[in-house]
């Protein structure tokens, strides 16, 4: 078993979850709890060249069995939540304002009609997949890591012919770039108010689409240069469209970088590590082990998570509770009378609004989400719409959630006793969410999480389609399939 | 007279335009002598909002005469340099790898045929106006205003109509907006390694975009914001092509952020004064009165300054003194003995190459730039040129050039003496060398500038034919008809 790094995992687990995934500025002050201090620097070396060399060989079957399944996981994760923002008022602004510049109709947007230039395609789907906050989670530093490199290497697949064994091997190694440099940095560089998925991102989307036009050591080396040169995003902007752009630009930006390099557009050889390089640059931390240790042994891809809820972290082990105790014991509202949780302070801290007025707001509320997960058995996105913010029945049970701050649960963990109006009482501990990386989301909750999303966009019978062409993504002769059955007709 | 700050300069002076426009490694080092300790933070408040106020409000009227010329002074500069280096192999790069992807041909590539979407068209200008590092530069923050923002709004008003007149109070804006957002993170955030240029730029080009597209407050504070997203370029990649990506690509950058905001895409409306905005990201000085002192009154758009020469502001005394020395004295190589320098330590250290092969090695030899000063009277592209390095009466020459350094000489000055072979001493003490605040390019000089940087580009017509159009700006209908005059026909 090649993967390891699980167990630095663990000892953040607790903390890290949290901050994952959310439009509220009070993360920011959670996040600032989460630091440690920053870790003594690792003599630099060779690191933009020797992580180039690495990417440039190696080749799909080198990829160990375990990684390439949470690859082709991280791929239909990232389909699903792109096609299920892809109407968002937010993708309708950028695709009016873009649609005068973009180039040739050479890809896809996910979910829509149109066709942009690979680049701004790139965006345009890199800014859908993070609409809903719902996409994929390296928890160790949460970056989202599929935005920036699916969104860029699926345009690029329907420019020039990718397989789907390379697609996944450079979807596989632009997440490992990302999620590497991520780590070098983390948490320093995300605590200073980087938003790290923008920033990291660019080298992720650089790094893949350098691999599939074939660059070069040299030119790999440039092309992470000029990604390092294009960091987006600052933490800042969170809770507006300004979020999700991020990821998109760093799509679009890795391929800007990756395009000139293999035309030999020069950058430095060390932009990363040099004393006026990217990550002295960025982070007062820089930690190169965790970029070039173990390279081709140890996959941070294969730690991607997938979320089955779409709110905050803080709130899935309430959710997953709720969920449970109610399929379990086919509970209808009507039947219960009230529903104490042991949480952690940070779940009021951060989740605390009793009577939320619209969606956003639901997504702030524990007592609307243990509500509509008892109400309707999910937490989906349809679970945080004006819709189930305003649904009487929702309301009505929100007021009987009491969640009470108790010592020793952790932040990861929910204790919920449901108390029934005919006196019995259902109770559930979680220890680890579902959607973590010890009790991940099985394959058939990622279907279901799909199909849900794209409904009312895409027909089932295409739906359908679309998932069996990423599960299947190594056996097909051109990436782009799944591109092409993934939007709108 | 309402242009204040000159007092600033002076005392800055000394020490800053070392460091301006040059490719060398080493002038990192001369950077952390001319740091100061970082600033104390004046409170934050309203920065964005009271900026995008000022920008959207703010008139052609409104600028005093000195500030109109000066924009002039600068629009024109930047066409000759752009003109001048837009047949580098770093453009063909940029050239042949964006040309698969770009839009409809609404702009003109200057000094070339093809033609770019404005975002691409603004990226290529950009990069092209700094192939020579002899473009403008404010000293107080050796950013060089008009890449990103001139590149911008000249793709773009041929896409639109914007008079001369907007054309103008937009550079001006937009070049006041890059100055002020530099002087408040400067010189933190340049020694710590950004490309100051790039950082700030993306600002300037957001704001000109946004003028020219009339947009509203609220639209202005997003444009800034998703400006402030996407900072670009780090020092480290000074000496390769990445160096000159910086200023094309936040000329693009800005375009893409105003277009977004045109359409309502949303930001923070506090992205450059927030506790994770910008400049505290970004920078560990923040001086906000830099930024909203005396707007509309005190104008950073006119300190602007032109490089008569094209090398690093460290030889400049030296060239300055040669020129005049040989003009006034009609001067040919072989009357002459040696030449004996009084010099700042800076300049051998910097530029000490005693016998550079070729003309990127030139710029940093002093030995050169006074021998090919004395026998071409000028400093320009072409005596830095291989051709200049080899001229094997320059490298004679050369070897005849003996600084000293000597106390009491500061980095601005220099002293020289011609001891000529029939005995007689020529001298010439240089207190402010041509190019700076102080000692300004003429009118004139700027010409000759310009026109040697664009002959072999355009015929002798076209070039005076641009000029004139540059200095008529402000009576122009269409600012477009610059650029269609500087391209390659």
């Amino acid at each position: 078993m090649p993967i390891t790094g699980r167990r630095t995992l663990l000892q953040t687990a607790a903390t890290l979850p949290l901050l994952a995934a959310t439009a509220s500025p009070v993360f920011a002050q959670a996040s600032e709890a989460a630091s440690s201090p920053p870790a003594k620097a690792v003599p630099a070396k060779d690191v933009t060249r020797t992580l180039a060399h690495y990417l440039v060989t190696a080749a799909y079957d080198d990829l160990p069995a375990p990684v390439r399944k949470e690859g082709v996981r991280t791929l239909l994760n990232w389909v699903g939540v792109a096609i299920g923002g892809s109407r968002h008022q937010t993708v309708d602004i950028a695709v009016a304002a873009l649609a005068p510049f973009s180039g040739p109709a050479q890809a896809s947007l996910l979910g829509r009609r149109e066709r942009f230039d690979i680049m701004n395609a790139a965006f345009v789907n890199g800014v859908s997949s993070h609409i809903f906050d719902y996409d994929d989670t390296h928890l160790k530093t949460i970056i989202h890591p599929a935005g920036p490199v699916a969104s860029a290497i699926l345009a690029l697949s329907e420019m020039q012919p990718v397989s789907g064994k390379d697609f996944l091997n450079a979807l596989v190694l632009g997440v490992e770039t990302e999620c590497r440099i991520g780590n070098a940095v983390y948490p320093n560089h995300y605590d200073v108010g980087w938003h790290i998925t923008g920033t990291a991102g660019v080298f992720g989307s650089a790094a893949a689409v350098g691999k599939l036009l074939n660059l070069n050591e040299l030119q790999m080396v440039w092309a992470l240069g000029l990604a390092a040169s294009q960091p987006v995003g600052l933490r800042e902007s969170f809770g507006s469209m300004n979020k999700s752009f991020n990821p998109g630009r760093a799509a679009s930006n890795g391929i800007f970088a990756a395009m000139l390099a293999s035309k030999n557009f020069t950058s430095s050889d060390q932009m990363i590590e040099a004393k006026r390089g990217w990550a002295n640059v960025v982070s007062t931390k820089q930690d190169y082990s965790e970029i070039l240790g173990d390279l081709g042994k140890r996959y941070e891809a294969a730690l991607n998570t997938y979320k089955p809820f779409a709110c905050g972290i803080v709130m899935h082990p309430a959710i997953d509770a709720a969920v449970q105790l109610r399929d379990e014991n086919r509970l209808a509202a009507d039947q219960i009378e009230r529903v104490d949780l042991k949480v952690h302070p940070l779940v009021l801290e951060l989740t605390g609004k009793k009577t939320p007025r619209d969606g956003l707001e639901a997504k702030f509320s524990i007592y609307h989400a243990v509500a509509v997960a008892l109400v309707e058995g999910a937490g989906g996105e349809k679970q945080f719409s004006d819709r189930a913010a305003n649904d009487p029945v929702v309301v009505a049970l929100r007021s009987k959630v009491l969640p009470v701050v108790t010592p020793g649960i952790d932040p990861a963990q929910v204790d919920m006793t449901i108390v029934l109006k005919d006196g019995r009482t259902l109770r559930r501990f979680i220890a680890r969410a579902i959607g973590s990386t010890e009790t991940p989301m099985t394959d058939k909750q990622l279907e279901a999480k799909f199909a849900d999303l794209a409904e009312g966009i895409l027909p089932a019978s295409a739906i359908r389609r679309v998932m069996d062409a990423c599960w299947n993504v190594e056996s097909l002769n051109s990436a782009a399939e799944i591109a092409k059955m993934a939007v709108s007709v």
